[in-house]
């Protein structure tokens, strides 16, 4: 079959007045992201495209949408069905649409549920929403290793319509520790007699429940991974994490430290409201002054200079134009190699020694550069070595502070995205101005 | 199992001194991209670690390493070893390395393969590297609609070790148009002499082989998929793509973003040597210097104002910073927005009001902070007045300019995140200066 290419109208109107056959047939062929699209584009009461829709297929509709329309999506129902739609989700799409909402809201929900599922859910709730404990699924197929392939296969035909991932089974012991895995490939390569705990492999590689979920995203990046189990510090099997979840994730992460550089919430969406815009950038904004007075008031310091050769503020927005840019690129490769767990204590110090080694040969030719255009704008000699060391000292303290300034918000606990920007156009503002103006001070009586 | 945390140390003396079956045994435990970091990590001659590792071990670090150290990897061993090797790799793994390298090298590797293997690389070589036809893998199972889910088990059993994935199996037609697709999972639950055409899903998702490698990340992403077959423009079934191949794409594309927003080359290394480096940032940096002039020369324009109003030089920082940082914001939310798929032309027009709302108000924020600062700094109501309405032109325009610099770039099929922040700061720059210098020139009789 060709790529279905989905038209919302068609799609629309099809979900108005199809009977109960015509959608069962018709489900199987179309993706719940794609019927979230037309909800989207519908401009009516979205219930009138859900409502025919079985409550399996209303749950994958919800674990598709943003975390905040979640229980908007679900509270459209009425309170049996949204029941009904509850029972349908796995743990980890019920605790992303719970922690969205306030406890109010949250228990509104979970009060209705049976007693074991309540407690579960409130376990999961629990954990730190970014971490293994906060993201992993606990619908995983664990058997023991004494049972034979026949039999699993039998039970994966009858009993298994819930699990996260079929293709994997674990194998615990009766504390419920993890002892090792069997794929399904391995299964259907064996005879029916034979024991799982003759065919599992038994290095399972495993994430403990308070491992931070980009650390886990990269390890799914670096091996390959479709799934990994999450123990307990005792080692006792939790959970899953699927790599559908995890790609979601590390696009989430790349976006925050891309935002996080820019000044942004990590909140914010691009196609979002004029206020919560300003919400998210004004903070940022006004921080941002604030280093900007600081440089306002290294000028300052050298108005009398400036009052004298008025060419030096001609020249200022190239000092900081040019010290701002190579600050910024040394911070995105330091930033980004940390995220990517390439920024490690063993490579760090020659990582600085290569940036102060780009920093000092660019600084000479960009140096070189602003002092003949110096000397050639202004006609003085004097003027081109000003600006040119000028240049050549703010490049050199712009890779400085590019390199130290992720590093040190690092070693802080800190995001190295989260304010590194503005941090680094202030040094090299501050110093940039200093450098040149300074210098300008110092042979001015060979400027005027 | 616990998570076994592999010490390169204890790696690198084990493969040095390991026998034939030891190894063996150690191989199911321990992942390839592991004795990769090992063999980074160790300082003599890698071959002293490889050497006693089965071919297709081999194949799997060649995998696992970057596309430029592929080659210099293989050519460690004996030309007839480089063969057994090449065999072992998947057609998709094959031209990562082959694409790295000039056409003597892979003439070299090519004209030892079979005639066969030696068409098929040569056919899929000729694929844009950043398209479907460029990272497919073509070892799928495909089978015919007639055969029984019995004998699919057996020939899964014995024949197809090869495969990348073994848990979808795709449904050809004597054309090899794609038919449908069946799970592992589906065969399971069915009876032995089930056969395939009657459980296969028809409504099989693929992408065009000429298709854009990110446009295909975002389909995985949307849809959570483990893998997509690949046509040809008459739907004839060329191979596949797997999800742990996409999502280091996705990861690659934006790093490529956050670089070339930064003024990197996407090929720059952060632990790389300062030659690559410079010659990474020296371009961007002196595109840079020619946009800093334009910045330089709108000062000069006004060098007279400033020689009777020195404070004026003081506070040019803060009205560029200021309209850079603005103009930055939205130039990101935006970019990142077209590489998500976020920013459509249905809701560019939305989008771009609520950017102009959102400058006007931040615009009015802060140009009241800089009038009060401008005021209480230099005592002047009419200095306040005129930094003032700059910074709330400035930030409008900034807006403005971080909206429509991406958005054309995207017209005319050039990647929005390169040279943005460049034409963006230009922008905000050059009018932010004239602004608020000529702002000050017209009043500049109130001003003196």
């Amino acid at each position: 079959m060709k790529n279905v290419e989905l038209n919302h109208t068609e799609l629309i109107q099809f979900l108005m007045v199809a009977d109960k056959e015509q959608m069962e047939l018709f489900l199987e062929e179309v993706h719940p992201a794609d019927i979230l699209d037309a909800v989207h584009e519908y401009e009516g009461d979205p219930l009138e495209l859900l409502r025919h829709l079985p409550e399996q297929f209303i749950a994958s509709i919800i674990d598709e949408a943003e975390d905040e329309e979640k229980y908007e999506l679900l509270t459209l129902f009425s309170k049996k069905k949204q029941m009904d739609i509850v029972d349908e989700m796995s743990s980890d799409e019920l605790v992303d649409l719970l922690g969205a909402i306030n406890e109010t809201e949250q228990d509104s929900i979970i009060v209705n549920m049976d007693a074991e599922d309540a407690a579960e859910v409130r376990e999961l709730l629990a954990y730190e929403p970014e971490t293994a404990g906060g993201i992993m699924a606990t619908e995983f197929l664990a058997l023991k290793d004494q049972m034979s392939v026949g039999d699993t296969l039998d039970y994966l035909q009858k009993e298994a319509p819930d699990a996260e991932t079929f293709y994997y089974i674990y194998v615990l012991d009766d504390d419920g520790v993890l002892k090792g895995v069997v794929s399904l490939r391995d299964m259907v390569k064996s005879s029916f007699d034979t024991k799982l705990g003759d065919i599992m492999k038994e290095s399972v590689i495993s994430v403990s429940v308070d491992m931070d979920q980009e650390a886990i995203g990269r390890m799914f990046e670096k091996y390959g991974y479709l799934i990994i189990p999450v123990v307990s510090l005792e080692n006792k099997m939790l959970g899953i994490i699927t790599v559908d979840d995890i790609m979601e994730i590390l696009i989430d992460e790349d976006t925050e430290d891309l935002y996080r550089l820019a000044g942004l919430q990590e909140s914010e969406k691009v196609a979002g409201g004029v206020r919560e815009s300003v919400k998210s950038r004004l903070p940022w904004l006004i921080v941002n002054l604030f280093t900007a007075i600081l440089a306002a008031a290294t000028v300052s310091l050298f108005e009398e200079t400036i009052a004298k050769v008025v060419a030096l503020a001609t020249f200022m927005p190239i000092v900081a134009g040019m010290g701002g840019n190579a600050g910024t690129q040394t911070l995105t490769l330091i930033v980004r190699g940390i995220a990517l767990g390439e920024v490690t204590l063993e490579n760090a110090k020659k990582i600085l020694k290569k940036e102060v080694g780009v920093g000092v040969l660019n600084g000479i030719v960009l140096g070189l550069a602003v002092a003949i255009l110096g000397l050639i704008w202004e006609g003085s000699a004097v003027f081109g070595l000003v600006i040119g060391v000028a240049m050549l000292l703010n490049l050199i303290m712009a890779t400085l502070a590019g390199y130290f300034v992720p590093l040190t918000l690092k070693k802080l606990n800190i995001d190295p995205a989260l304010a590194s920007a503005v941090f680094v156009t202030t040094v090299t503002d501050v110093l940039g101005f200093f450098f040149f103006l300074g210098l300008a001070t110092v042979f001015i009586s060979a400027l005027i």
